[in-house]
C-alpha cells in the first residue's frame, strides 16, 4: 500500500482488507471511501459490488483501477489526476461490475479530511432515515434476530459532534462482517442493507444489461 | 423537454441548447450541472465534452443518456434514479467520450436547488485561483485580447452573497459562446480554458487509450 498523504490518495492493491486500509492511514486525518468494515475480498471486492454503505457517489472517489478483462489483458484506467475526469472513463463502468469486466489487480482511492470520526449504532426501523448531518455512510445489519443501524461519519470536529449529538445512539468497534458471508457477499436478501442493496450470504449479482454484455466481451 | 421538478431531474433531447435549459428551469429553483452559456451542440455536446466549466464530479450529474452507437445500436444506459448507482454504469463512459461512443439522443440532468445565483466576472491573471465559497463553475474567455475569469454560483442566498463579496467581480449575463467555435468545439490552444481543458474553434478530442477504443468497437 502507498500512502500518498499531501495529496490525498491512496494506491493498494486488490487484496488489500478494508480495515487494513484504515491501520495504514491511522495519524494520517485522512478517511478511504468506505466505513470500517471488513467485508470479503477487501478492496477488490468492494470495487466489484460498486462501494458499501456510502451516502455519496462512490465511484468518483476511485481515481484509477487495473484490471485483468475476462481475455487476460491488462488494462489500467484513470489515475491519480483528483480533481477532474478527463474523459474516456473506462474506471466507473469497473466499479459495480461484479466481475463481468474481470478482476481487480490495483486501485488508486481519493481520501478525505476529517478531523474527527464516530461509528455508532441504534436500532433499525425498516427504512433509513434522512439525517442531518448525513454521515458519509449507512447500514443496517441483522444480529441475533435484531437489526440495527449503523452510521459512521467524519469530518470537522463540529460536525461530528452535531452527529453524534443528533444520531443518538452507542458507539461501536470496527466491524469484521466476512464470517456472515463465508459463500461471498452477493446481492439478495439477508443480514446485511445498504442504500443500494440487500447483501447475502452467496448472493449473485444483478443482471447486467446486454450493452455491458458487449462491453465485456470486447475488454 | 420534460421537468420533474419534485424529483429533481431534467429530460432533454441532445438537441436543446443550454440556455433554453436555463429558460425552461425559470422560476423553479432548480439549477443544471452547466453554468448559462450556449455552446456548441447544446446538450449533447455538453455530453460529448464531458461537461463545461464545473468545478465538481460532472458525471454524476449526468443521470442516464440515451444514444446512437457507430454502429447504430441506441443504448438507453442509466435512468431517473438520483441517489444511487446500481452498477454496470455505462452513463459515465459516455460522457466524455467525444463521440467515440456515438451520438446522444436524449439527456437525463440531475437538477439542483438554490435560492440565488451569480455570475460574475473579472480580470483573469492565467491561473485559476482557490475562492471560498467555491462557485460551482469557473471558466476564462479571451475577448478582444484581454482574459477574463468567469465564475457562475448558485445555493442558498448567504452563501451566493458571500460569494459575490469575496470574488469581487462585475455581474455578466448569460453569453452565447457559439460565435467563437464556428469549426466546433474542441481541445486545444484556444479562446476559452476550464479546470480540465483549453478549448479550440475546430479542436480535436484528446487521444483515446486502447482499452476504449475497444470499447467504442464493441458498441
Amino acid at each position: 500500500m502507498r500512502l500518498h498523504a499531501a495529496d490525498q490518495y491512496l494506491v493498494a492493491p486488490a487484496e488489500a482488507g478494508l480495515l487494513e486500509v484504515y491501520r495504514a492511514l491511522e495519524g494520517s486525518g485522512l478517511y478511504p471511501p468506505f466505513p470500517p468494515v471488513e467485508l470479503p475480498g477487501g478492496v477488490g471486492g468492494l470495487l466489484l459490488r460498486g462501494g458499501f454503505a456510502q451516502t455519496f457517489f462512490f465511484p468518483s472517489e476511485v481515481l484509477g483501477v487495473t484490471f485483468r478483462t475476462p481475455k487476460g489483458r491488462v488494462v489500467r484506467a484513470g489515475g491519480v489526476v483528483v480533481k477532474n475526469v478527463q474523459g474516456y472513463d473506462l474506471v466507473r463502468p469497473f466499479v459495480g461490475s461484479f466481475g463481468l469486466l474481470g478482476e481487480p489487480l490495483e486501485a488508486v482511492l481519493r481520501l478525505r479530511p476529517g478531523q474527527a470520526s464516530a461509528f455508532l449504532r441504534k436500532p433499525f426501523t425498516g427504512t433509513f432515515p434522512e439525517l442531518a448531518p448525513r454521515p458519509r455512510f449507512l447500514f443496517a445489519l441483522e444480529e441475533g434476530g435484531a437489526w440495527w443501524l449503523y452510521a459512521y461519519h467524519y469530518g470537522p470536529k463540529k460536525e461530528v459532534a452535531r452527529f453524534r449529538e443528533s444520531f443518538l445512539g452507542e458507539a461501536v468497534e470496527p466491524l469484521d462482517l466476512r464470517p456472515r458471508f463465508p459463500r461471498g457477499m452477493g446481492v439478495g436478501e439477508g443480514p446485511l442493507k445498504d442504500l443500494r442493496f440487500s447483501w447475502k450470504d452467496g448472493g449473485e449479482a444483478p443482471p447486467p444489461p446486454e450493452p455491458f454484455r458487449l462491453l465485456a466481451r470486447a475488454l
